[in-house]
């Protein structure tokens, strides 16, 4: 894992909703979208620093150092925040099975249409 | 454009936050993560209906049919939704010249890191 070197310039740019919280997208390096989940400013800075996803649980109101109970950790690659600053967007490479806790690679595995639950 | 054929079961599904929205992120047909606004139910709808992006703009408080100003229309190929039906994913042939207001074709132009504003 290498830690990505966000400058304090940067850091400072995002916006977090009213909760603290911003929308963290996680991509694979193949293209794939994994997931998107919630990360406060807490949790963006122990994912810069380990190039590990730590996100924000909000079911649980916990830190969630995604893998650490299934092993499915996301090692970071890539960080990106928009043009807004209120969302970002990860490079990962996913260990393990998959991102979903259904056990599906994708969590996005669900398709509007009459063909639904197709693989993604 | 076509329309997608979600079932009532599939839209009755989605879950919106308390501001009666649900996270809608669009990808492109490469691949490439183009953005991520919101939607509420009608603009969901509205969005399969004409098989064109139509997100709610949270800013403006009104609907947002993405490219009506700027010819930089979002046509929809594919829409999934994920594990616990609270974001949105779109596969769509991105218009004009990009998704971002800034002019870049994606929103996520800008990188964490001592290199910051890379094109994606």
């Amino acid at each position: 894992m290498t830690a990505i070197a966000a400058t304090s310039e940067q850091l400072a740019l995002v916006k977090y909703d009213d909760h603290g919280l911003v929308a963290a997208i996680a991509q694979d390096l193949d293209g794939v979208v994994l997931m998107m989940a919630w990360m406060n400013a807490e949790t963006l800075r122990m994912t810069l620093d380990e190039g590990l996803m730590v996100y924000w649980s909000r079911s649980r109101q916990e830190v969630w150092r995604k893998g650490d109970t299934s092993g499915d950790h996301q090692v970071v690659h890539e960080a990106f925040y928009d043009c807004d600053a209120d969302v970002l967007l990860f490079k990962v490479d996913q260990q393990g099975r998959g991102a979903c806790h259904t056990g599906r690679y994708s969590c996005f595995h669900r398709r509007f249409g009459n063909d639904a639950d197709q693989p993604q």
